[in-house]
């Protein structure tokens, strides 16, 4: 099977590392893999131009392979300022337990994070970055037709065959099909968040058959059997987030790693828009529980997101994981704390 | 790569067609399946000891092949009056609109619910049906003792690692994994609805790593594709629902077959407890749409079966799609008005 993939992107692999915003995405981590012969991913989705730039040019100093970023495309969101309020009323009590009086108020409006993103993809342009993916939503025509004569690979997310259809159409290179399984955000923007859970046992070949841009398999993969399954279902490469996090290298916080790693027969993972005001999948704790009943009512991404913000810094500072966004795959059980390049090898090892 | 399933169960082919209750496994379907080589499965989950004698005798007639039976493990149910009544309120309409005043009130109990499914292991004992699978709960140990005893290979249904677990801890020969893509019920007895909606993708290596017994993987394989991924992910062999349901000798209604058929590009499956009490993944209609504000209210399985049983009845004569229940997996895409024999073979076919 010839892969037309892996010859655009000049890597040796069908094997891409998730890019995980937040810090989790460290230029170590995305050096690491790409020097492995995989592609590693910046995950831009938080960062603003200068560290952007800063990054992909930390990525630039370990690596001369290829590599990869991801930015989040705005949406306009609803953030009225009763939500707003009812949600800080149902944040104080974990910030009373966790001794914070910090109280976020001050939020980005659209237009700004509309300038952020603008400024993110000339950096990406400057700097040359051979592959620029994103997620949230399809970015316009400009956008991508600036990406493409500039000769960067470009790379849209979708949950649903519609959604990659919809990519196709918009002349992007390649699309990353998100199944149900996956950690972290959904990526769905044309279906709503029930419908954009499909498995990729299901949106794979469904999509292969209607697509004619390449299709990387992302969801619940972390193993050699999950990459072969992927190639069998018709998709070119697979990436893998939850892989990837509890790597030595990966900047996730240790105990968000340790959450993951000892994740032995519990079925544990779940959907929540508490951390941010849109679905992810993590791993259960206090925090999303106590959340689920106002989880309605919350006021959209990023608004929310900037909300549990001093919740998640003091979580983080207290070593309380209970608080904390513990974003998870579906298949926590095959996590190993290994090196980058160790798990590029494992997953293209042929027994 | 040996298959303990395949030489435990006297057949040629890792495919297994999924026991669909409600008619759609005609016998016709059943033998057509062993004929090919596969394992052909009667869905008798809603029969009594009597029609089950029969449909076992009609499949025998047909074939010398090993085929199975499927049942459903009774579980206690709750179903009070004011809950009976307000679904009564609920479907009222509907019956109005399909110009029905049949009304159901004669509920079978629980006791009566189990004499009839410990009749029915008594006929599958006496018939010397080859294998006998489970769905919605685990079997008890005498039923499952008393059907090893006899020769009969038990095969049990789980939607994540611990319910599968369980059942080798029971006893049973092998284990069906039903991943969140299945069309028709879930099969969680252990895990909540939600905490059960676990992508193959995942839960097929997680599975087969602590499990020892063969796994079967169920949910949106439709072609050889996903028989192959199944297989690369651990499973010893491949159950598809869906597939079969729109072939020929399948006894689903002709409209229910032609909702599947016609399904391109709509991502349109939804889970709902609308028909039956018990989530379900079915095509989106007016039905489910109409009774998702009440949908958590509603009594258990299979109250609220019996109560809209004059619904689907009259939904059937009518031909009107909008009220039966479309049992469908995430990749109804992929489905064929083909034969069983040209399916299986299909399934198989190596390019």
């Amino acid at each position: 099977m010839t892969n037309r993939l892996l010859e655009s992107l000049s890597i040796l692999h069908p094997i891409i590392q998730a890019p995980m915003a937040g810090g989790i995405s460290t230029a170590e981590l995305v050096t690491a893999v790409s020097e492995a012969g995989g592609l590693g991913m910046i995950g831009a989705g938080y960062l603003n131009a200068e560290s952007t730039r800063h990054q992909v040019r930390e990525v630039k100093a370990g690596t001369d392979k290829p590599f990869g970023i991801n930015l989040f495309v705005p949406s306009p969101y609803k953030g009225k300022k009763d939500a707003i309020a009812r949600s800080q009323q149902s944040l104080k009590p974990f910030l009373d337990k966790l001794g914070s009086t910090r109280m976020e108020s001050g939020f980005t409006s659209y237009e700004q994070i509309l300038e952020i993103y603008h400024k993110q993809v000339d950096v990406i342009i400057e700097e040359k970055v051979p592959v620029c993916s994103f997620t949230f939503g399809m970015p316009s025509s400009v956008v991508i037709n600036s990406l493409r004569q500039a000769g960067i690979y470009t790379i849209g997310t979708a949950t649903t065959l519609s959604e990659a259809l919809a990519i196709e159409a918009a002349g992007m290179d390649a699309v990353v099909l998100q199944g149900s399984e996956a950690g972290g955000h959904r990526g769905n923007f044309l279906a709503g968040v029930e419908q954009s859970m499909i498995g990729l046992m299901a949106l794979i070949p469904q999509t292969v058959d209607q697509v004619n841009i390449p299709v990387i398999a992302a969801g619940g993969i972390m193993d050699r059997r999950g990459v072969r399954a992927a190639r069998c279902l018709g998709a070119q490469a697979a990436q893998l987030g939850t892989a990837f996090l509890t790597c030595k290298e990966s900047g996730a916080n240790p105990l968000h790693k340790q959450a993951i790693l000892e994740g032995q027969q519990e079925d544990k993972t779940t959907l929540t828009k508490a951390f941010s005001g849109k679905a992810a999948r993590g791993i259960e704790n206090d925090f999303i529980r106590e959340m689920r009943e106002v989880e309605t009512e919350l006021p959209d991404f990023p608004i929310q997101n900037t909300l549990t913000k001093p919740i998640r810094s003091a979580a983080a500072q207290n070593n309380d994981r209970n608080m904390m966004s513990l974003w998870c795959g579906q298949n926590p059980n095959l996590a190993e704390p290994i090196t980058a390049k160790e798990l590029v090898h494992k997953l293209v090892d042929e027994e």
